[in-house]
């Protein structure tokens, strides 16, 4: 849920974002505006703002929703990615957001329309694969709503339970916190751009970018560990890219951060195919989206005794939270020499102003 | 919440229902594949294909949670139809929805999409008409999401609440039941027949008709009331005509119904009116969509102690449910006699066939 972090859009199609009339708000003022509309109040413990919403429930436990709308020709293309995919990451989608929470997916509500003349076979692989994340997850489909659409609309609701104020929130990061990233960078974007690039490699890379980008793993497992063992300060998923969602992270905490440019878990890029594809294994594991992965900041001394990989997933260090509110990226320069550089997100605003 | 109930478009568009594609199911058929895909377990009550889903929860309570698609085109017109009313229904549809398992609502995510070049003021009234319905609902906004699409998609899930095991279902109804029906039938589809003949009277049944259409009432109170004091048996809303909601009602509790046409509650349609319209009151309160009224049965025990009004909302017994599975509309001819005719749902299956 995204009320309203910036969605890149995989697709900016006909109306590219830079035409976007002048006349409509930032993201951060539709937060500002619906926040005052709709204030958090009694047993709603996080409302408007954050990954996903928390409300106070009986016995211990608050539950923890959200929703995530995925639209043909913003967020795919039915030409480029199986139906298979698609339905798989409408659902991965919001099981990430709850992750982000530190919470456990229960139940997930699947709204669906389509073109009045797409094949049946389209819809059912659709929800196979659905049901393949929600299988994978134990996440139990419960219900939804089937239309008609002049193109493809998803929208996946995932409830979700955490111990009580146990949520983690996008808010929470303190100077001195050590910033940690989970998997791999980039990978997702690699295989969209070998998508857009028509690379149609056999090499390992390539396979697994595209199955990054196809069938996402969202870090259900290795969220709860983290809540359960490391209480994290903040923690966002990363939908929008590194420079984007640590944007947003330092925004709610009200901080900074320093990231360490030779610690990111980039990809291994073979050259040919970098060059093929005009970016670098850098500009990835920085801006590119739907990874998924986690990010989140720990004390210290918790992070002291992070291990290197958790619910099998590897974990990085790759940086610090710094009281100055200012994203810096920390590089060693062509003769070995450290170099900081500020770090402009090149995230996405729904409504094209950052 | 419709996995996946018949919902009317209020715009068949581009690509009406008869010309869409024949390999596509029929939806009871969807109904069989995707109950068979996501089987109830566990804690889930009621599942796929119910207005809403129902999970079992703590402390004596179980959660209701239902989702509704309205996408531009197909459900609205910008042009037709106010921001602060297109936001209105968004919620109000999907509150109708809780209403008709006898449910609480309690808190609602909203996920809206809008192009690119969509004036703020637009969004900014859409919010209004959702906080509109939501306060006097008592409902709370807690998130949701906010995205670009080539066209305006809306998508609203509540959560609600009912004591363990009194949602009411639409499976339920048994022979000799008694079928009633809250408010008046039809006047929302003769507030949408005058938009779309762009009739502009100051008629009062004009003015009602098309606040009827803009802003229609979830009958929350009237559900509250009606199951701790009367218990149905079976209850649906009526977001796609009584025809076509009937018929779900009865095809879910394997029955049929006899309607008595004399006893409907129709609207007042002035002749002059109703020849420009070209409909009769009649048509209009068994074929028109989205009144969100509720439609539900009683044992006659019940139904005998049942007031003409209650919380605020008239009744009207409208017939009864009969074992032979066909539903008959019992009219009175010319000279008075009684004559009875199958009813067919004139609704709509989102693939185009019934």
């Amino acid at each position: 849920m995204h009320f309203f972090a910036r969605r890149r859009p995989a697709f900016p199609g006909p109306a590219p974002a830079s035409t976007i009339a002048s006349a409509m708000p930032s993201e951060k003022e539709w937060i500002r505006h619906l926040e005052r509309l709709f204030p958090a109040r009694g047993r709603v413990r996080v409302g408007v703002g954050d990954d996903a919403a928390v409300l106070a429930g009986p016995r211990g436990r608050d539950w923890v929703v959200t929703t995530d709308l995925m639209i043909e020709t913003v967020h795919f293309r039915r030409r480029w990615q199986p139906a298979r995919a698609v339905g798989w990451k409408a659902l991965a989608r919001s099981l990430s957001d709850v992750a982000a929470m530190g919470a456990r997916a229960r139940y997930a509500l699947v709204a669906l329309a389509v073109p009045a003349a797409t094949p049946a076979g389209w819809v059912r692989k659709f929800f196979a694969g659905v049901e393949g994340v929600a299988r994978r997850h134990r996440v139990q489909v419960v219900g939804g709503d089937l239309s008609v659409a002049p193109q493809v609309v998803a929208d996946v609701q995932v409830l979700g339970e955490v111990e009580r104020g146990r949520a983690v929130r996008r808010r929470g990061a303190r100077p001195g916190d050590v910033l940690v990233v989970s998997g791999r960078l980039g990978l997702a974007e690699l295989g969209l751009a070998c998508l857009r690039g028509r690379v149609a490699s056999v090499r390992p890379v390539v396979k697994q970018a595209l199955r990054a980008h196809f069938l996402p793993q969202p870090r259900l497992p290795l969220a709860q560990s983290l809540v359960r063992r490391f209480r994290p300060t903040a923690m966002i998923d990363l939908s929008d890219g590194l420079s984007t969602d640590l944007n947003h992270l330092c925004e709610a905490s009200g901080v900074g951060a320093r990231l360490e440019g030779d610690c990111l878990p980039v990809v291994e890029l073979p050259q040919a195919l970098g060059r093929r594809l005009r970016t670098t294994a850098l500009e990835l594991a920085l801006h590119g989206g739907e990874d998924y992965e986690l990010l989140f900041t720990l004390p210290p001394r918790q992070a002291r005794r992070l291990p290197k990989r958790l619910a099998g997933v590897p974990l990085r260090r790759i940086g610090e939270i710094t009281k100055k509110k200012q994203i810096l990226l920390q590089e060693t320069d062509r003769v070995g020499r450290p170099r900081l550089r500020a770090l402009r997100p090149k995230g996405w605003d729904p409504f094209g102003r950052q």
